[in-house]
């Protein structure tokens, strides 16, 4: 096997509590191999993911639980228990009817999932609180990753709340917001003079050095990518165990929007919901658009790019699960598209005045690229709609600084306020 | 009656479907008068509070509410079916066991209710959503405030969801996170050159001039006011229906202090939790301390200051709940503390490492006045304590830009990582 670890306890005991998860199964060959610290196929060298033996679930059963990710905790491979353990309570975030945003695009019934109001405002607090959970029953003694900046955050944020170490490593021209956030939280910070795809590297070969440190997105990463299929989830029961017939989600490495459809395909197979279709999207910015290229190009693989864009969360080059996310928008009838910076910040713009949501550079790749395939007629304006807004527009503020317009001061009088503003 | 507009229906059909709320007392003399636009007592002045006639209410007639404010709607002034119209959906944020502070503080059970998970990172959408709600039904048409900054943006992003104008004024020295998302949002904004209680002057006369703008704090700030109920009675529900021993709250105007403790004694009231004796806390900045130099003093009335702190948000000289926070404070057998600019940085530093929350300076202030507090003896260690985050870390960067630690950028080689981090 590959990257295995002597700290994993299942080489005493062979018993891991990772709830239903049964095994890894590899996504190219279709070898399975049992739970453990593996990512990689040991034949072929394909990513492994997660499989499961779900027992019957009903809703109630999920919502009796929580009001956070744990309350599908039977659907993740994390310890059953790991609602009462330290950790951020991701999850569960508003789903909101965007009925201002759809009047201005002519749709009729769009709703935003809004994960900025995850611990640190990232739906990668979903995917990190997963992750730990399986290191830690894995054995990892410190908690580590390779950042586009919102990793960092959540890595260090469920860290320092589990009580553990982390090391966190991030391209070092990131937005100030994502830096500072980090170092506040603490633990071992590392910025290196590189682009994501360096850091990455780095972080792999770290990897085989250090058997102890769980990179969540790295040698952790079946487990990791999993959290995201907790957005599919929450959708789902948040319309009320409904599926929407289209879904927008922006793509840097993949791995979200490959997990929203797995998560969808999950609640259909357990009855969850009704069957029926869906259509997946998938939304880049120009300056970095490997996986949009593909599909326009109709490739099966994906030529890595050098990343050029405002949205430095998107900004990976050689996404690690493009492929899948080709397949994916190509099963379900979507298709993946890009815009501009400029388009970027325009759209983060028209979400925060039409809705009061204010994105990140990811929302307004993905408003962005809304209404570009609903102008292209590849979105449908009638079907009922969900866009992820995966970031907070507080941590990319330079986006929107020079284009907002902040009014000179006025005296403080009834005289002065009407002449500027009356 | 003061403040009185002909904006408001009920000059028409008398009827405002305000819920369960009767009327408006005055907390100085008792006087009543019906609901409607007013703020302050036609007989001496005093500000006017919402009275009720609750119906019986259970636990689960809350519990099979939504997951935000609105599962409380019986028990606020709003339309009962507000959970149906565009809001922000603010509430139902974490209740955070909080063991990692706990242990450096030596303390037993420390709970942290993390309102930077609401919709703009502040409690301050609760209030704006209860306001918002009371406007409408009573014909204003603008939604205005003069704000420190957290209120600014909650203003202006649930003017933006509800399809209305806003008209928001704040000091031209706040911090540009604050600044800058609100100009995003849309909507008027105003700076002006002069501090909060400036811009909160102005305001009140603006009010009088323009008969259809609701000023949240100000011509409707009785129904405002009673948002922060919904921290008192989520805390409650996320303790199993319990009351904690004791709470550690921050103080501007005082009116979230205020209305926790009011949101208790109603949920005991209903017998919805069981009666207990509880102690209310006020933290404020030593540099904008009235409320705190009062309590220490044996005063009844507080002595307007003018401020000069980093916790801009809590920068408010002539705190209009001033006396009330006194009142409480003493009722319950609790205190009123501040905390130096520095104490409230390193504050915010150990909250951040200790639990992986990043609380604004606010938060800061809290947790700053919980350790003193702990440290004087007046708050018991070993009782069930929660401390209100009631903002967010990322808008008030500055506070910390110059005390965290970022590490010079490394080459992506193993040599220069184990050179530096190994
Ligand atoms: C805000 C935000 N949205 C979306 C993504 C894309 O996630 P994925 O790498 O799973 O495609 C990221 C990745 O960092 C992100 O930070
Ligand atoms: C983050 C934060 N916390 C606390 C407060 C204090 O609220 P109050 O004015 O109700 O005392 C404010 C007021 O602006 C605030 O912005
Ligand atoms: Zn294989
Ligand atoms: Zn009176």
């Amino acid at each position: 096997m590959i990257a295995r670890t002597d700290a994993c306890p299942a080489d005493e005991t062979g018993v891991l509590r990772l709830g239903n998860a049964t095994g890894l199964t590899c996504r190219e060959c279709g070898n399975t191999v049992p739970l453990g610290p593996f990512y990689a196929c040991d034949q072929c060298f394909g990513p492994l993911e997660v499989g499961y033996d779900f027992p019957r679930l009903t809703r109630a059963d999920i919502e009796a639980g929580p009001k956070n990710i744990w309350r599908y905790a039977a659907l993740l491979p994390v310890p059953q228990d790991i609602a009462s353990r330290p950790t951020t309570e991701p999850g569960y975030t508003r789903l909101i009817r965007a009925d201002g945003l759809a009047a201005e695009l002519g749709m009729r019934r769009l709703w935003i999932k809004d994960d900025s109001g995850n611990p640190t405002h990232s739906f990668k607090d979903r995917v990190v609180a997963v992750a730990l959970a399986a290191a830690t029953e894995m054995g990892f003694k410190v908690l580590a990753c390779p950042s586009t900046g919102n990793l960092a955050n959540a890595v260090a944020a469920a860290a320092a709340r589990a009580g553990i170490r982390s090391v966190v490593m991030v391209p070092a021209n990131l937005e100030e917001q994502k830096i500072l956030t980090t170092a506040v939280y603490g633990g071992t910070f590392v910025t290196v003079d590189g682009n994501y795809d360096d850091v990455n590297r780095l972080a792999s070969e770290l990897a085989g050095e250090h058997e102890d440190w769980a990179f969540v997105n790295v040698n952790v990463r079946p487990y990791y990518a999993e959290g995201s299929k907790t957005l599919g989830f929450e959708i789902a029961e948040q319309l009320g165990w409904r599926l929407p017939d289209q879904i927008v989600v922006p793509v840097a490495s993949g791995a979200q929007l490959v997990k929203i459809d797995k998560g969808f395909t999950e609640l259909t197979e357990l009855g969850l919901v009704d069957g029926k279709p869906w259509k997946v999207f998938g939304a880049q910015a120009s300056g970095c658009a490997p996986v949009s290229d593909a599909f326009a190009k109709g490739w099966d693989v994906v030529r890595p790019v050098k990343p050029d864009t405002i949205a430095k969360s998107l900004a990976i080059g050689n996404p690690a699960d493009g492929p899948y996310v080709l397949d994916v928008v190509r099963r379900t009838g979507g298709a993946v598209a890009d815009v501009s910076d400029a388009e970027v910040v325009d759209s983060m713009r028209l979400l925060a005045r039409s809705q009061g949501v204010f994105g990140e550079t990811a929302g307004g790749v993905t408003v962005g690229v809304l209404r570009k395939l609903l102008a292209d007629g590849q979105l449908d304006p009638d079907a009922e709609t969900v866009i992820i807004n995966s970031g907070d527009g507080l941590k990319t503020l330079d986006a929107v600084a020079s284009s907002v317009t902040v009014p000179a001061a006025i005296k403080p009088t009834i005289e002065e306020f009407e002449q500027f503003h009356g």
